[in-house]
């Protein structure tokens, strides 16, 4: 046999999927599965033990990225150059079910479905699934640590959602000291390709009626959180006149953003996803207010002046309400453009395939962002239902899932080539 | 000697208010008091030490109000109306060292004052520190009970600030059934009188340059939760126009309360100390939030009309954004007006100690109006520096301290008398 005739096994791709989606399962049928937490090392110990099953071996490294790969596929050529694909497993709170899982599993079903087939391949595969790519302590951690490295004092000041230091959670997690994350970075033999499947998490490939979506690029993306000062007054005796209203300045800053993003441009948006009041008593005047602040836009220089305009729109409210405040942005992320040869791959796959493709742009952040910095890269995208995701909404119809699957695998070995 | 004589004894009283001042005393300088806190749970112990060393006796009820009296002074007329007079020891989130505090130490100098001049009142005199009366679990919790009592179902249904069930933490902290809590009430000879100092958490009197308010009236309170449910979605993918962001319609409501008090009178007040999103990621449109509504007016009647206003604003909001929302206002509590005997006796102490003393209202709530439902009742207010209240901040001058005791005390006398 040649390795071209080779498909996916669907059914054990789709039960796959199904069965990560238990770890983490909340009540309400959403996803809280947060890297280093317990529902997320249940999850790496399924996947562990699902890969031993086919043969194949894992590694996970001290930033918590895993790697899968065939002993067998890689005989003899295993410091070669490899060809990447993967995704990630953690989720954001009360998230869905297909939002990184379907690109980890997916490329963990292409690594088995060519480990099966035998030996011959000219470059190694490896399928990945990287930590932290919903950032519940740094947004796109695991990649960025590959693509960029982190310093122990960056890895330091990490603080997790819940309010875990990540100096405590990755040690108790992985057994690793700091000083061994921050020496992660790319293997010293390079990357010959990455290349990523992922849910849409919009609704253009749904609204078009084509299955599949060749990544063009991904959005550039800023944000942090901006914190309001006032004064904690008595909510019966303080008159409204002579209040500090912090938490009616970061309601006021919340209401003005999408505005600004639709004046900056029309693919701009702007979200503010975590409000929080300080003392948070139901009779007291809000001494403090924190707002989280995520906007993104395709061109890098439009998502900082938008950022800009955010940063003066909060300093001008906080002075006409006379409160202070203070701007925490990061760095923003410049997106990515994807490799013209892996996107070639790609449409050549789906074409072989017998299914549509068009271009499209990522609204969403991935660690193709990251590993477009090391190695040509490129991103498939499949529809998502009413375009829903972050969400336990979130869901891709079978057909989709064995269909993105299909052209993952022709397009790695497509890769593999060369 | 003849009580009339009476002074209390002014280093004593710094000095407990400071000793209480200890208890749940945050590393921001705040006090953190919830009722049956483990930090009320020390402040009454103390309490309860200090009483007994001046050779008072100490009573908690079944809801976790304490009772302070002298048996040497109710010798063969303890079953006689008495005459109370106290305030509570909790305290709101962050809180300050004289809301309820001051009237409760005040009380039991005051008490200990007669206990040691000896016998000769012609009615007991009581010193009353009521629970939970900053809300933990329900505002105004202990006086409510004596006042207006609690059905078991009414107290299984209450959550605290923190999440906990009443049902668990009152028997936990006092030994006590819920029956036992449900069986509250007023004692069976009545109330001869009751009589509150407090602060006044305003900046009326400083600005007058007076040290003694005679309270008038208590504003009427109403508010509740609202909550507005629209749907969670990628903040990256989602289109600005295609979102249901209920976190948006909860600071649009926020910003829009002020100038619905405005409306409706110049008394009117109104406040959002609570906001939360669900599921607060910061990559999440919010698909729920949470906004506390807290608003006062001096007639009940307007104070009804600004509730309807504000439910009316939500749900137009709501409707607008294409999201849902539930309005969950509790009854409006009426205030209450202060008896005019009572006052009188205010008016006249402080005029026996050479004491300038105005009329005033308060805007906050305070036990006091549910004791006006069963006794005739009275308050008296001293300065707050600045107005400052529910906060760190909080503080009045020793002077206007050891006034306020000096006031107390020659009331109560008045009302002893009666």
């Amino acid at each position: 046999m040649t390795f071209h005739d080779l498909v996916v096994n669907a059914e054990r791709l789709l039960a796959d999927l199904r069965d990560l989606s238990v770890f983490g399962r909340n009540a309400g049928g959403g996803i809280d599965r947060a890297s280093f937490s317990a529902a997320d090392a249940t999850a790496r110990e399924w996947l562990a033990g699902r890969c031993a099953e086919a043969g194949l071996e894992v590694m996970t490294d001290a930033v918590g990225n895993i790697f899968v790969s065939s002993p067998r596929l890689e005989e003899g050529i295993a410091h070669h150059p490899a060809v990447w694909t993967g995704s990630h497993i953690d989720a954001v709170p009360d998230g869905g079910a297909f939002d990184g899982a379907l690109g980890v599993i997916a490329a963990i079903e292409v690594l088995r479905t060519l480990h099966e087939a035998g030996t011959g391949l000219t470059r190694p595969v490896r399928a990945v699934s990287f930590s932290d790519e919903e950032g519940s302590f740094a947004h796109l951690f695991g990649s960025s640590a590959i693509a960029r490295g982190f310093g122990v004092d960056q890895l330091e000041a990490m603080i997790g959602r819940d309010g875990a230091r990540l100096a405590e959670a990755l040690p108790s997690a992985l057994t690793v000291s700091l000083a061994d994350a921050a020496a992660v970075g790319p293997p010293p033999e390079g990357v010959a390709a990455y290349v990523e499947l992922h849910i849409e998490q919009g609704s253009l490939l749904e609204a078009s009626g084509v299955p599949i979506g060749v990544v063009t690029g991904i959005v550039a993306i800023g944000g942090g959180t901006v914190r309001f000062r006032g004064r904690a007054d008595h909510a019966g005796t303080t008159p409204l006149d002579r209040r500090q209203d912090a938490g009616l300045a970061a309601s006021e800053f919340a209401v003005a953003l999408p505005a600004l993003a639709s004046a900056t441009s029309a693919d701009a948006v702007v979200t503010t996803g975590i409000m929080r009041f300080d003392p948070a008593g139901s009779n007291i005047v809000p001494g403090g207010a924190e707002v989280s602040v995520d906007f993104r836009d395709v061109e890098l220089e439009r998502a900082i002046d938008l950022g800009n305009r955010i940063a003066a729109s909060a300093s001008e409210i906080a002075s006409r309400r006379g409160v202070g405040v203070e701007i925490e942005f990061e760095e923003t992320v410049p997106g990515a453009r994807m490799n013209d040869a892996v996107r070639g791959a790609i449409a050549g796959a789906a074409a072989g395939l017998g299914l549509d493709a068009i271009d499209i742009r990522s609204g969403a952040g991935h660690d193709a962002q990251n590993m477009a910095l090391i190695a040509p890269t490129g991103m498939i995208f499949v529809p998502s239902v009413g375009g829903r995701s972050h969400s336990p909404a979130e869901y891709t119809r079978d057909d989709d899932v064995v269909r993105g699957a299909s052209v993952l695998l022709r397009t790695v070995l497509a890769l593999v080539r060369g």
